[in-house]
């Protein structure tokens, strides 16, 4: 496969994921309407995907059909916002621009963007839930499940309650992948799984959270090679911030070329995980080449 | 009934989904367990646990097991905990006091403040779709559904949002009760019909969930009259501060006796709701009458 269909299959699943998450935030009349604004704001815009991709590229292998997947693509992406537009205020990151734009409590206010990831997460759960996404409770239930633990405090939140107490820490690589898997790591391998558990496969739910997993950390690790190579223009946001903040990244840790053999590792681990799963794969497996060697 | 048979219940409910919220938030080892601390500092300690018997009193009322109901209270009092958090958060209304103790970003910090309310949020959908709630998935899944639709940004979080912006829009009485409904309302409303939604009966929980409604509304407007009437001693957090703070409220538009007329109706209303419940019925009568007349 080459890397311009990846790019293509990637832009063409950006697309329908903005669209359906378009469908599922109206817009509504009255005051509460401010926070919606916001939801979409830090929603509907930007973003490459990468997270709805994996859910529909995993549905495909298991040629599970896109309205469903697309619908938990749309809730993995609002879980991801949700989790950046809480990552960028003050008291976490406090960052001013998201994606070349200001970020949400910049464009709106801080409360604003405290209900609007609320929401987002809110959102998520019930859009998951809903009969459209899955005729089988069972399903649901299963995604809505796996979902929370991939987000919550044994997933995402922890990754995130690690990361800000990373350099009181002084957490060395090993610390650090731990750290990253939950960050980040445990929603990407739900994302790269949830076709699985659409499909009811088990096995295949297995393969492909292992392949999301490395996925994961291979893409961490290759953003922190893109905050030392990378230019501001093209990552669409501050780059050498890591740096400046003295924080611990793999290229800190490891070296630039000890973080680029760590991500050529994880990237041939990830897709050896595909074994098994037909042609239909290759598309992710070009995704996790893309993990390692993409500019932005 | 009498005040002290339902206030007997309301204490006998509330040590128990303590106890099932200790076992549902387990302490946890490393970095990450930060939060955790964080989240059941929040959400262990103090509280009527109003949400919580309404939760376990409608599920009484249609013979629902104890062991159902208490998960689903559990859930509910994870989602009302992290909305106090995140309302006390600096950026929101900034308070330093809850339930006489400081409040999380007081006692911790603002960061993990946030994201202590983010997985408590997400631990109670994770509770609520877990086999242990119920053994048919459809029945998990309203649940979850019901939930979300309740504390997202068409229920409490939109309420929030309307309560952010409440001085600048000069609501009247009307748009007052709009917000609470929203604002506090709408999870009330839920945790009354959880119950029967257990049950699989639509029926019961239409009842339940207006009752549940005008029960929010009362208790509300039970609250506004508590910040002018009650001391800080017995409310457990500073009062007159509405007044102080020139905000709206359902004193300051209707007067204390309009204020009061307004939450006895409210009290007959939800209690009307009830008729054809039969005598399980009684004990949440009870706890209507306490919305309007509780000290704290």
């Amino acid at each position: 496969m080459t890397g311009s269909a990846f790019e293509q299959a990637l832009a063409a699943i950006a697309t329908a994921v903005n669209e359906e998450l378009a469908k599922l935030m109206p817009m509504v009349e009255g005051p509460e309407g401010r926070v919606v604004e916001a939801m979409r704001y830090a929603a509907l815009d930007g973003g490459k995907r990468f997270r709805a991709f994996l859910v529909c590229g995993g549905a495909d292998v298991l040629a599970m059909p896109r309205t469903q997947s697309l619908r938990v693509a749309a809730a993995v992406e609002m879980v991801h916002a949700y989790s950046l537009v809480h990552d960028d205020l003050p008291a976490m990151d406090n960052d001013d621009l998201r994606r070349g734009r200001p970020t949400v409590h910049r464009k709106f206010d801080e409360a604003t963007a405290i209900l609007a990831g609320d929401a987002l997460l809110t959102r998520a759960f019930e859009v998951v839930a809903d009969p459209a996404t899955h005729p089988h409770a069972d399903i649901r239930c299963s995604l809505v499940s796996e979902m929370a633990r991939a987000a919550g405090a044994a997933g995402m939140v922890g990754g995130q309650m690690i990361d800000l107490r990373a350099a009181a820490l002084g957490l060395d690589a090993q610390g650090l992948e731990r750290l990253q898997a939950l960050k980040t790591g445990c929603l990407i391998a739900f994302s790269a799984a949830a076709g699985a558990i659409l499909a009811g496969n088990p096995t295949a739910q297995a393969k492909l959270a292992a392949f999301g997993a490395d996925l994961g950390l291979a893409f961490q690790v290759g953003d922190d090679i893109l905050d030392v190579e990378g230019s501001a223009a093209d990552v669409g946001k501050a780059t050498h911030k890591d740096e400046a903040a003295g924080k611990a990244t793999f290229v800190s840790r490891l070296g630039l070329e000890g973080a680029r053999n760590l991500a050529n590792q994880l990237v041939s681990r990830a897709k050896n995980h595909l074994d098994g799963l037909g042609t239909g794969a290759e598309l992710l497996k070009a995704a996790a080449e893309f993990a390692v060697n993409r500019r932005s």
